[in-house]
């Protein structure tokens, strides 16, 4: 069902200098399937994290929250499936932990070195001693080519994997990045129901990284959304080893500013491909808001269109139903807007200009790109200079089934 | 697939001194359908209305609103089904206004004295001159009891028509209050895709009224939402005839407060009615937001709760999936909630505590709940002493079927 998702074949996944990973099946919920996943990280290596903001935040978040701010350099992710650790106050503290405390014994290093991630279902106990059991597995499979495999590892409801590999020439230099991501429902900024690790062998400070994950965020996993619910879980890691040679540690050193956009391509590819298999998907929109006084009101638009249901079901029907978008438009919450002033564009057909319907527009242009699996909805405020995008999907009968049938 | 809906009997349904209706099939979008409705008031009936804040509010809102502030008496309604009249620009203002004067004429008032109001695809001109065409044949029709009809003549993806009636004893008056509504999907709160008309025999001084139905409207339709979305053209209306004797200008009018709470009531039953018949609703849910220290933050949790697609796709499976309501309460957007005092119920049953899961909770308890076509989600914030509830529905297969399909 996944919309033009693609995949790289195996030998266009490229290892990361200084990251291993080992997956294993340890049974945490369902037997035959990788639920567990662990990256060493070798020493030198910055990390930096970005997480949900949802008040229920999940036990793991709050530790690798603690740990990241511990000033002990990390060096290793432990992340299992099957179930998210959230909403299990107290001994979900403790078992995210525990888990800590069992890899860091394995390995050699502090618990404070070790960032805990969990997805699944939550307020249900986590299954500690399986993953505790789970692990010397995962450490005996650790290998610098798991990226595929990791990817795999970290699944839940997810149709495909998630994998963006690429190397990018900065100077003498030859960087590459790679990067897994995961989540299909759930998606919404600050963040989605989504874990993604992205690692580049360029050095890149602590202070800096710390910095760029935010604005790497900012334009990949907090532009998407699904159904709007945003998840206890969410977290996005950034990883520098810095085993390539090259270290930046200033946004005004010359390979900064090559470096961040290729981090960033890599991230939006991470971000999209989740809405692109998202629960039932079976088109992917892009939703851009022009000519908005602000970012905050181009987003309150974009995200008043992408959530609506109906608009989402219109388009899961190819029915160019605009009307749907412009009552968004109206609703979203923009108490001055002068509906004079907006137009709205299907790809690239204009369907309505000044308020109302345009008056050369064939139902027969809407519906020629409502057939498309990739969608363009341009919304024009004119009231300012700003633009916004935000990507999303439709919702079809499978987002029901999916979502209705879970946890059984 | 209507849950509990309630349809009071023909002889239950009791008519309104001074107030006439007429139902007609004027083919305004299909054929062999009710689609047009008048209401003729007698002299000296105070008329009110509550309208959608969408700014792409549809040519008839935005022409009532006109009507409403002239001053002048209103002494007609009339409605159309299948068209809705939104996003319609120039034209549309137009269609509405001729819409008026042909009903003007027809009765001998002036344009002014007439509220138009239209339901139905939105986006496409109105096919004023079948309206027109239809009017005589709706006023050939008026009779005080077309309670019913009227009901049926307005609805469009309704499966079931929504009508309210009681009789009240006020001192030496027995007074009649009769309502209907219409309205499936595409609701919430200011307002929802609904036109509710809401009638009493008792006189109430305009300025009265107009307060009055802001505040009938803020306890029953700005409580209700099925899937987030604020139509363009919502409308309540309530209306005054006076002709049971009884006449009340003021707040401390010893019957006040007994009339008020009467019509409350109706109210809230023609609102309650429009989630139990929402598209692809198989349960009714009661989200119950308590111990908050502000209306609007409990507003915020019970609407983020009430909206979120996961919350809703877990209570049409029947699943007590009750992470996903504490996830809601964590994103809606209390920045400084603590979780730790917060508790949820399902009905009787206490599943979260303390931020986490009840240790006596078991999945039997949350799964006999779940089962049941009413459900109480109760949510103690513990935060303070503001109560605040919202009335939704589960979220089902067939609610993608209907809106993928609607215009077909």
């Amino acid at each position: 069902m996944a919309v033009n998702l693609y995949i790289p074949s195996d030998d266009a996944v490229f290892p990361v200098a200084g990251i291993e990973i080992g997956v294993t099946e340890a049974g945490i919920r369902k037997a035959d399937r990788r639920d567990l996943t662990v990256f060493r990280l070798s020493a030198g290596t910055s990390v930096a994290g970005v997480f949900t903001r949802n008040r229920f935040c999940a036990a793991p978040v709050i530790v690798c929250q603690q740990h990241l701010a511990s000033g002990q350099a990390i060096r290793a992710l432990v992340i299992n499936t099957g179930n998210a650790n959230a909403g299990t106050g107290e001994p979900g503290m403790l078992a995210a932990q525990q888990t800590c405390d069992a890899l860091a014994g394995l390995m050699g290093v502090s618990s404070q070195q070790i960032l805990p991630f969990s997805t699944g279902v939550i307020l249900e106990p986590l299954p500690v001693d399986r993953i505790v059991a789970g692990l010397p597995g995962a450490i005996k499979n650790l290998s610098p080519g798991n990226w595929v495999s990791a990817a795999h590892g970290i699944m839940t409801t997810d149709t495909l994997p998630k994998i963006h590999s690429q190397r990018v020439e900065l100077g003498e230099h030859t960087i590459t990045i790679t990067g897994i991501s995961k989540g299909a429902g759930m998606i919404r900024p600050n963040m989605a129901t989504m874990l993604s690790y992205l690692a580049t062998d360029a050095g890149i400070s602590q202070p800096l990284l710390t910095q760029l994950a935010r604005e790497l965020a900012d334009v990949s996993f907090n532009r998407i959304t699904v159904d709007g619910d945003t998840s206890t879980n969410d977290s996005f890691i950034v990883m520098a080893t810095g085993q390539c040679g090259l270290m930046i540690d200033s946004t005004s050193h010359p390979h900064y500013t090559a470096l961040k956009d290729a981090l960033a391509n890599a991230a939006k590819d991470l971000a999209q491909k989740i809405v692109r298999d998202a629960e039932g998907a079976t088109k992917f929109m892009t939703i851009c808001v022009e000519q908005a006084k602000t970012a905050e009101e181009a987003l309150l638009v974009a995200y008043a269109v992408a959530h609506s249901p109906l608009v989402k079901t219109a388009f899961f029907a190819s029915d160019p139903n605009l009307g749907r978008i412009l009552a968004a438009v109206g609703y979203a919450g923009i108490l001055d807007l002068d509906v004079a002033g907006v137009n709205l564009w299907l790809g690239d057909v204009l369907v309505a200009t000044r308020g109302g319907r345009n008056p050369d527009y064939q139902e027969s242009d809407g519906q020629r790109i409502m057939k498309e699996p990739e969608i363009l909805v341009r919304i024009a405020l004119g009231r300012g200079e700003i633009t916004e995008t935000v990507y999303t999907c439709d919702f079809s009968h499978e987002y029901v089934s999916i979502n209705a049938d879970y946890r059984s």
